[in-house]
């Protein structure tokens, strides 16, 4: 049973700043966007795209540990770490896919939202579903 | 009769890249960056950004001549270069406040779109009304 | 003695996304666009910007309790949260101007590090010095 | 013989905007990450990359014909229009790869320059000569 959905990313020009390294930023982009590749695994990621429930972002921290650069190919790892109700916690990893270096870690936690009445609401039991496979319960990652 | 509008701009340092400039697709983001500023100089910016018509460009130009650095104040400049009745075209030159120099020049084209039907329609006339206070005629440019 | 520096930013076109309010990672860019206010406001805006000396982040972490929209006027504060010899961690909050709502409020962590050797080193003594009157010392927080 | 080259682009989140469909500004930035997917496939992109030559954009174009949208798989075609002893200009199409419908159309121009002196220079011999394999010669086009 697979725990960690990983997924790859180019770093383009347009990711790196006047340091010649990626903006710190941009690693909260590709947090997400291993998220949208993750519900696209998933065969979820029209629920995400448009539906009725939305899933803001709460909360985002992420540590820098080595510095991305221009044409680097990056790994990222997205695990479920956390996942109530209407909320979900994704943990990320991002290495250099070349040499295998952890570059950043770090989480996103998102909340279940009525796009209408812009209430928290209960993740879909279809979605809670799949993203229990993927799910590090404390018990498994210790 | 003023017939440029002008605003400021601060370069960041998320706005350059690895080759310590900012990048090329930056300045289409000043272009429009200027075009809210000067439709909230004409009161117009609620319209701009909550409205039945919108404005989706239909085309995008720019010549660089100079580039911009970190922390570099810009002055962008703003024309009405064509104005029909179901869209506009803005000119731009961006300049190095500090130094006078012009930077690039280009333009947009935008065109009125109803929201919902998705066809084009005409600019209000109140819209319109205003923008020709900065229309550039011909005439007047040679 | 002023403990926060406080700056301005409105919300353009481009930060925000398809649920129609600005894009979570943009938080951090606003945060950064802070600090080089408060460098520039400090007389060390050319140091940040080409030093010997370069500040990468090695930690970011953001809340986010309300979103912000197009045309928002965000107001965001600035305070040093912990001075140390070779880091920084500035405390940010981004309040909606117009009606003083708090959207969002987070942190960034900076290390000195020489560009050359890329090793740690310290922040510079005038740096420093300049920093500490922004630092809010726990005793003063709580 | 080989005239186009041809790449994928997934649209994320990120790219979108509040009306919803991707930000035209981000256009150019795709057209610049097939230049570079383009380069990795002639074997050059270290010389893009980190090169004494540099090629900085001296002119960008896009006609916006449909909107993408979140999560649209975007199919990038890049041509060599014109190459000169010290600039090239690529022309590019991007397709919605799933209707093969027309979205945008544009190119970008790049210029070779001496990263030290700043002066322009000519295209290195080997670059050229691939460049040349892409290139729609006038008579082919018509």
């Amino acid at each position: 049973m697979p725990q960690s959905f990983k997924t790859l990313y180019r770093v383009s020009w347009v990711d790196t700043d006047a340091a010649q390294i990626v903006h710190f930023s941009n690693f909260f982009r590709f947090f997400e966007r291993a998220e949208e590749d993750f519900y696209r695994h998933l065969g979820l990621i029209d629920w995400l795209g448009s539906k009725d429930v939305i899933m803001p972002r709460v909360e985002a921290f992420c540590q820098f540990k080595k510095p991305a650069r221009f044409n680097d190919l990056l790994e990222i790892e997205l695990t479920v770490e956390e996942l109530k109700e209407k909320a979900v916690k994704y943990g990320f990893r991002i290495y250099n896919k070349e040499n295998a270096e952890l570059l950043a870690n770090g989480y996103l936690v998102a909340v279940a939202v009525n796009r209408y009445t812009l209430k928290t609401t209960e993740i879909p039991k279809d979605v809670a579903e799949k993203l229990k496979t993927y799910h590090n319960s404390r018990e498994k990652q210790k």
